[in-house]
């Protein structure tokens, strides 16, 4: 410990926060292909090229790794999410139109396989891991914001008139979205996400 | 492999159906508390309390014991979900929303873990086995059909009047209740099942 301790990033920044990143993106990379469980972190080192002790150095577990890979993940995420919801010259309905098919450009790329590490690991890690789980369901919490500012203001200018509120009809769509993402998953092919959008803007947001 | 052979079910079946029913009871007890990857051939062997070298005289493979413990999970729950769904004396969107109300009795029972284990394989094995994928898709696709029958009864009788057709709308159902699992599994609580039960029932099924 007292060894691992004096390479330590406050004494050689430069280097070692090289190697943080470099871990971070490894460990991005196989737990979004391969799984949590499925990744060791002697995989992860060996992926990411750096010296073997090198990850406890940076993370005290592979459970802190995990969280902080999960945060990563959709700080990434989010300026891109924001782009989309809050382009605020166009109208709120289009904005989650757009916010949906640009996802599923992504998904259709990668095969219909990988998914969304969030929902990954709500069903793999959550269980298993309060640190992870919490994590999880607070960046839930703010994507879901996100989409619910769009539905309020699509509601203040009458563009959606059924009496269920803003914040029930955006974790709802949150959900759904998940849901059909594993059911492309599971059926490879992307019918899950033309049914998702067919009943979302037919008849959710109506 | 020959001594192994010879102690095949053919052989003997009692005691070795026994070991078999065993070996799945444990396999899908623990797929489904601690997940795919996180158990291995030993844990179940162990678990199941049978020889260790019997695993492979019923199950060439870790993923074809998968596929079994996947069919068997199903095949356990069809009747209940036919039970219910087929009740032909009743309203069919009552017996739609009986239905997600029995299965959320077991969700709330286990403390808003484990899930489905057909939506657990799909985010974690699917990507990695097309033995275990097709199987998955295959069942999604009964279940999908059971609650298809009760929405073309409720169209029938003119309860459902919006213009997306039934397969539609019980394949959109299915997957938003996967959803809806999934954010249980983070959130730890049924604000999911509340909003699942809200939308489909008062603006998916109108």
């Amino acid at each position: 410990m007292t060894k691992l301790a004096s390479t330590s990033p406050r004494r050689g920044p430069k280097p070692n926060l090289h190697t943080r990143d470099n871990l971070m993106l490894a460990g991005l990379r196989m737990f979004h292909t391969t799984g949590y469980t499925a990744t060791g972190i002697k995989d992860i080192v060996n992926a990411a090229d750096v010296p073997k002790g090198s990850f406890y150095n940076h993370f005290e577990s592979k459970e802190v790794f995990g969280k902080e890979v999960v945060d990563f993940y959709f700080s990434n995420a989010l300026p891109d999410i924001k782009n989309i919801l809050e382009a605020k010259e166009s109208n709120p309905i289009d904005r989650l139109r757009n916010y949906f098919e640009s996802r599923m450009d992504c998904v259709r790329e990668n095969g219909y396989s990988r998914g969304c590490l969030m929902g990954n690991f709500s069903l793999e890690v959550a269980d298993h891991s309060e640190l992870i789980r919490e994590s999880i369901a607070e960046h839930f919490q703010t994507w879901k914001s996100l989409i619910e500012s769009c539905i309020s203001d699509a509601k203040a200018k009458g563009h959606i008139k059924n009496q269920i509120e803003s914040p029930q009809l955006a974790e709802f769509i949150l959900n759904s979205w998940e849901g059909a993402l594993l059911r492309m998953r599971a059926d490879k092919n992307e019918k899950p996400f033309d049914d998702f959008m067919n009943v979302i803007f037919n008849l959710v947001l109506a």
